[in-house]
């Protein structure tokens, strides 16, 4: 994938957009804005991935691990149900942070009728 | 200060209020609302600090370094000036993205009409 990473200001309208179907085992289409993406991020560099994402109604991300690194969503608007660590579901909504730390899982449902859009930042030490 | 860190969803109505006067030597009032602080943080965990934050028009976080971690600003709402970490001004708007890293420096000031609101996740390797 694309995205320079390194500077320091990326423009909304200059990110990498890019579609993933059944991301981690999910269902639909998670479609993705990039500021920049891991595989251009330094060894050096806590921040790995910083990206806008939305999944329409009744789209997913599966419960998937993260293996080597951490991820939060940040929910900026629409609802969902987020399936935590431990398997357990739990609604959000606009404004609510997820995460999860290195060797756990999660996953992230969108519900209601508008689109799910949030922030999703992956670090690594 | 507050927030508890390590659980998994934090929802956006018990998030840690707090205001900062004259952040990082700039103008008025930082108002935050924090998922968890960095003060919380494990030394093993990549990200440090999550939160929402917003500056009235005029208002600014001052130009200050980033000696140990890295910060990124994600812009959800208003229009700002950031300035980056070779002093240089930058306009911001909703959706976009900064990030500095250890060593770099940045601050931020809220232009226009309505609030500058933005997420700010705060990590460390």
């Amino acid at each position: 994938m694309g995205g320079k990473a390194h500077s320091e200001v990326y423009a909304k309208e200059s990110m990498l957009k890019a579609q993933k179907e059944k991301a981690g085992g999910g269902q639909g289409v998670l479609v993705g804005e990039y500021a920049f993406t891991r595989d251009k991020a330094k060894k050096d560099e806590a921040i790995k991935e910083i990206s806008w994402l939305s999944l329409k109604p009744g789209d997913s991300i599966g419960y998937h691990p993260h293996t080597t690194n951490e991820d939060t969503y940040i929910i900026v608007s629409g609802t969902g149900v987020f399936k935590d660590k431990d398997g357990k579901d739990v609604p959000v909504k606009a404004g609510d942070v997820t995460i999860v730390r290195k060797g756990e899982s999660h996953g992230l449902t969108a519900t209601g009728t508008e689109p799910l859009v949030f922030i999703d930042v992956i670090a690594e030490q």
